[in-house]
């Protein structure tokens, strides 16, 4: 006989927290009995903290970030360049420039990238938003962070040759060994972009 | 400058976020942009999964686990050894039971354990049922499964101590090495728990 009788609003949520990103089918379990556990109040306060958001954060119209406001605290601030433009799959890829406190300029979230194999083009992306904004504040350099995937390299070739007319700086962020990071742990794709882009080391007091 | 300005409806998500358990700083932020990027039928469908779990299961008012109904479809089966207990610290608990398809007896949930460290005594746990389960249901075996740390001991020790006047069976579950676990990997108190409960090999063939 079948033992384990599935309780259905305990399937359904458990369901539900499998499509949030990294919980799996025991964490979804551990994670179900715990709401069981919490205080009403408890749970009130986190479902409202998820509508709250949902409720507040728009995208920005300028950059396409999420932000409470429009245009974003970023996008909105004269501290920022405004003439560079760090462009980004994905809102969550902003976060660990900011956390560097040492970018200036702006941000430009494409929601993905295009995709020769999937079929995706640029009409699905903010792509033109991109070139208006380049056109529109006379934008000196476009840095390229997509990720270092056939997609994401595919796009950055893909706005460098758009890019090109303009006669801007199209540039792409390096990719290699992490700072910290052991050789023996480096994967053949990481340690071969490594190789390929070495420089000479420039030994003090001697000119470049 | 402080340059990761701080959005307060996200702050407040990842914090709730993060009170759930296994979900850490990185992982509440991945979820909190995820659940951004929902559309909003599917965080309302999430929302109303909490909403109504929470709502809908309710104690069990003989085992005190979890249920959609009262009491508990298992303590309601007649399929159910009602005389042989299994008794565990957490809803959660009564799970791999079941999965593994093979104890027929019914269970009961203790919400937690006894703790000399702690100061928690068996007023703060669901003792008192037990016995009392014991008595009404004139119970022939109590399988005490509480986890095999300080206070899972204990809180044995004490049920064994207990119920030692009602002249019924008192057993705990084994702990040693998991079938198919390799030796290398054992800690040392699994290991030193499989030596104490070593047992003769018995040769098919020969009498016990």
């Amino acid at each position: 006989m079948a033992r384990v009788r599935k309780i259905p609003v305990m399937e359904r949520l458990c369901e539900e927290l499998r499509n949030l990103p990294g919980v799996g089918t025991k964490s979804s379990v551990r994670i179900a009995f715990h709401i069981l556990d919490m205080d009403d109040e408890r749970v009130q306060s986190l479902v409202n903290a998820i509508l709250d958001a949902k409720a507040v954060m728009k995208f920005c119209d300028q950059c396409f970030n999420f932000s409470d406001s429009n245009p974003c605290s970023i996008c909105a601030s004269p501290e920022r360049d405004h003439k560079t433009i760090c462009v980004v799959e994905q809102p969550r890829d902003i976060m660990p420039f900011e956390q560097m406190e040492d970018y200036h300029g702006v941000y430009h979230v494409l929601h993905g990238t295009i995709s020769p194999l999937r079929g995706a083009s640029s009409d699905q992306i903010k792509f033109a938003e991109l070139i208006s904004r380049v056109v529109k504040d006379d934008v000196q350099e476009v840095i390229v962070a997509t990720n270092s995937n056939v997609d994401g390299e595919a796009t950055a070739l893909y706005i460098a040759k758009i890019l090109q007319p303009f006669n801007i700086r199209v540039t792409r962020i390096a990719h290699g060994i992490p700072v910290g990071g052991e050789l023996e742990h480096a994967d053949s794709n990481t340690l071969s972009k490594a190789m390929e882009n070495r420089r000479e080391i420039v030994l003090s007091g001697s000119e470049e």
